[in-house]
């Protein structure tokens, strides 16, 4: 293991002593040549680089850490501002994506707990992906990366946490592509997970999720720019990875919301009577479509949604979510939005039932909320208020 | 008016007793270059060919004529088989879209209605749209083709009715697309139609609705091969037009009914771990996706997707849909269905409950069906059931 830059985290800023302050990622090396990463369907990774952030002090009795997941388009930086103090003026710098969520007095208090948030195989944030360099020819490994599943995530963060120290987590929690890796970790190692936040998210994908994944494909593989995913060396498939961005909005938000938000209001700035953006809902997707493909690369798009595909907590119980959940030995807070048609309350309470059919400890809350998926990132008040008790009472199996 | 092909039309078959047997699509040339048909944008079409095919016979007082609205990707064959008889093999004809609701006996019965199905303007079944040649140039309309709507439809589908000496309208029924230009029909001619049944529709699209037609369009429009619409010269923009079938196809059926149907399974005959069609449901997608790319063309998609954007009937009063249902002259029937996302039974409720407001004489029955969108074609018997008393009792205000 070799970290690769140090991490330097400070802690209340003039601005907002809230916050846990400007963070920087750091970068964990691991794996080699002859001892490679061996991926659930067989693929071999001679060496990784996991990018991961930290916030707050690990406990001398290193008990005190919460796992902290990312989402399907997140990464590890999870709290506080990116970029170094000092570097960039601060309304350039970006907030984390639960900011609201986690800091100093926020309800994943970073003055009690040691939060860690891990970059996942296969994403464009700085872990190791398609994007990355194959070692044995120095070019991008494209399609050629191998397929990685939720499993081979949880097995890998795993290990960042043996170098790091950390045999037991107090709590891994998660939202949506996240909830379903604090699942996975809650069955694939029972004996290091205390508690399990699970938002947003159920055992597995629907068929229609299933669906949506593959229409968003689809446009990836088929853009002309794609080439087999040899790409990197020219213009990328920018316009299917817009589309299926676009697509996938459309599932993260509820249909009331978006008739709240844009109803058919048309745009009053551009001519109407052709195929532009007239409506305001074209207009926001537009938009989504574009900003995403700066900052994301389709490989990853493929390979990460491939996993959410792929996932299935039942198949730990041989395709049995009820046998399954006999494994878990974490206490397990769930929770649901009334709106979120992508992992819909139905789902989660199934999940939830088959974890009190085995008589595990299980709270599900399902919560209303205007803003269908996205809600446990919007609703951060309400999501809070949830997961501070759950993170500090005791557990009622230990 | 010029009847380039005479129909004819033979009822009752050794096959099917049942059937409006075979079919033949009859064209009609209508406007000129002195008298163009003028759209709602504004543009002018020089002259406009429509094709249509009637079952049944005109009664001598003409007052027996039940037009039948198709939806976005429908054509002119209703009811029948198509190709001529003996040309093909029974088994390679293809039966009418609403084949189940139309001929002898049936719910539409053509033994006491002249059923009428135009193909709409814009469309690549026989009516002028992009692909037709601009008689200026010679060359496929593509793109300078006019932005139409569904009140343009209606305006030509009554020039039509006036060239076969229609008057008035036993009644207009149609679902989805179709239904909606029922609607407009009852607002734009109150004089000229008794009975309306609309299925599966409701007077405009949620923003949900514009933001999938949206993501379609991208897809269409951004594909290599699009080349701004000119592409009739080489290979059509397939995998746009593939995309945004495979996205309407997941709106047209419900959640449950894809569960149902597909589930989680996965192919057994193909390998697994990379992007290719593992799923049964991404299966089935990619085969929608591919056999619509034979059947259509990707201009005409913009066209009429365009067209259900833009449809509002509130507009008619003023943004107000019980000030526009004051127009309407015609008996209702509103058909919904309870697993339809895409016209949901709360917005044709909403319609009946305008209709009630205006002291109008309208039925609003919601049935309970897994098919989602899809059932107006799909349950043809529950639909027919309540199509026949409506087409057969008479009139409360005439």
């Amino acid at each position: 293991m070799v970290v690769m830059e140090s991490g330097r985290n400070r802690y209340g800023s003039p601005e907002d002593p809230s916050s846990a302050g400007w963070t920087e990622a750091k970068r964990m090396r691991l794996f080699s040549e002859e001892e490679p990463f061996v991926t659930e369907f067989g693929g071999r990774l001679p060496g990784v680089e996991v990018e991961y952030e930290t916030y707050g002090e690990l406990s001398p009795g290193r008990e005190n850490a919460v796992l902290v997941e990312h989402a399907l388009s997140g990464d590890a930086h999870a709290a506080g501002w990116d970029g170094k103090w000092g570097e960039r003026p601060w309304r350039e710098r970006k907030p984390g994506w639960w900011d609201g969520i986690i800091g100093p007095g926020k309800a994943i208090d970073t003055r009690r707990f040691f939060v860690i948030c891990q970059n996942v195989l296969g994403s464009c944030y700085g872990t190791t992906g398609p994007r990355s360099a194959d070692p044995a020819t120095g070019k991008p490994y494209a399609l050629s990366f191998p397929v990685v599943t939720v499993g081979d995530w949880v097995r890998l963060q795993a290990k960042v946490l043996d170098e790091l120290g950390i045999e037991r987590l107090h709590a891994v929690v998660g939202g949506s592509l996240g909830g379903q890796q604090a699942i996975e970790w809650g069955l694939a190692f029972p004996e290091r997970v205390e508690r399990i936040g699970v938002l947003a998210a159920a055992p597995n994908l629907s068929a229609q999720g299933l669906a949506f994944n593959a229409v968003g494909r689809h446009c990836i593989l088929n853009d002309a720019n794609f080439r087999g995913g040899d790409y990197y060396d020219g213009a990328p498939p920018s316009s299917g990875l817009a589309a299926a961005r676009m697509l996938a909005h459309i599932t993260y938000l509820s249909e009331d919301g978006m008739d709240k938000k844009f109803g058919r209001r048309l745009r009053s700035d551009i001519e109407h009577g052709g195929f532009g953006a007239e409506f305001e809902v074209e207009s926001y997707l537009s938009h989504q479509g574009r900003s995403f493909v700066d900052r994301f690369d389709a490989n990853s798009y493929l390979y990460i949604t491939r996993a959410m595909d792929y996932y299935d907590a039942s198949r730990r119980g041989g395709g049995d979510i009820v046998e399954a959940c006999r494994r878990i030995d974490a206490d397990v807070l769930v929770v649901s939005f009334d709106t979120d048609w992508l992992y819909p309350p139905e789902a989660c309470r199934n999940f939830s039932r088959a974890l009190a059919m085995c008589r595990k400890s299980v709270t599900y809350v399902d919560l209303s909320s205007p803003y269908g998926h996205d809600a446990f990132l919007v609703e951060t008040e309400r999501v809070g208020g949830l997961l501070r008790p759950f993170l500090e009472k005791r557990r009622a199996s230990s």
